[in-house]
């Protein structure tokens, strides 16, 4: 997706050959119309599934989700990362591993909005290491939901989630995938000709 | 505004006197094209405003503020509730009581997004008590930005946060106003005349 490549390229920030910091526009302050143009490229890419809900992590998942929920006339279901006072219901959870905090922590998605007769698109902003997607991908199915496929904003192709996540027979779609941040660049791994 | 009530008496659902849930549109589930309502409505109000950035709290204000960014075509910054490890940037931070769980958590916004030439529209999902809201407008005057007010989702208004706030000179807007939660209904304030 050009228009986020570019907006990587000028605003996004490298701190080394691993991290590039979009907190400009995706993950601490949010671009309201890119996050729209982002809803929908994924609506367009996941057009041809019967979608009936969308599955994310808090919180920078929540802003392309709503907006790709608009698109798609379908709610968005937020994965909490801490339990909330009021989280009373019977959830489903996960362990998500944390490899730069060495910790793992437990994602929890109430049962209630998540049933076996839906077809779920998980999205998330960044795709690494892909422990948070299949986190998602493991509460997804846990509630016998079948999953259309994982749409991430950022994938750092470097790292092995992509692979991760084929291997799970996972279709991904990611909107800008960095072959890598060396020498204060990002390289993009050339983009699949869009459907 | 009418159809946010209608939502809450239909799907929402009373823990307490004190407790509305609406996990399943606003908290935990989202309802987008609720969402791209309530950001026109705050839009509208607002309208007279030279808003120039929107500042909320995650999780469940960005979605809202996501929307109302989209219509007013200005960023979104959410303060985090915990440090991520690339924030490395000058923080600004306020402590915010949870008189539920008794205990105080530290919000913090990079520095980098405000500036004293912001005019800041601060949103939030719900207003009870007040130290969210109160917490983000103490962050925003660290700032030297001015606030334009609050937009608030639901109102507890049998809480005194919006009285605090009036207190604090600030314009509060809310969207829906709890009058109370006895007898297992919600009893809303009347609606002051929609400009």
């Amino acid at each position: 997706m050009k228009r986020l490549q570019e907006k990587m390229e000028q605003d996004g920030r490298i701190l080394s050959e691993h991290v590039l910091k979009v907190d400009s526009f995706l993950n601490h302050q949010i671009d309201p119309l890119l996050m729209k143009e982002i809803g929908e490229e994924f609506a367009n890419r996941f057009a041809s599934e019967k979608i009936t809900k969308i599955v994310t992590l808090e919180s920078s998942g929540i802003a392309p989700s709503v907006m790709t929920g608009l698109v798609l006339d379908v709610p968005v279901v937020f994965a909490r990362k801490r339990q909330s006072l009021t989280m009373t219901d019977d959830l489903l959870t996960a362990n998500v591993y944390s490899f730069t905090k060495e910790t793992a922590n437990r994602i929890a998605v109430s049962n209630a909005f998540l049933s076996a007769d839906d077809h779920v698109l998980i999205i998330d902003d960044f795709l690494a290491n892909g422990q948070a997607a299949l986190g998602l991908i493991d509460i997804v199915r846990q509630a016998g939901s079948s999953i259309a496929g994982v749409g991430i904003v950022i994938e750092k192709s470097f790292q092995n989630g992509a692979e991760l996540l084929y291997q799970e027979g996972i279709r991904v779609e990611s909107l800008a995938r960095i072959k890598s941040l060396k020498e204060g660049k990002i390289e993009f791994k050339e983009e699949e000709p869009e459907k």
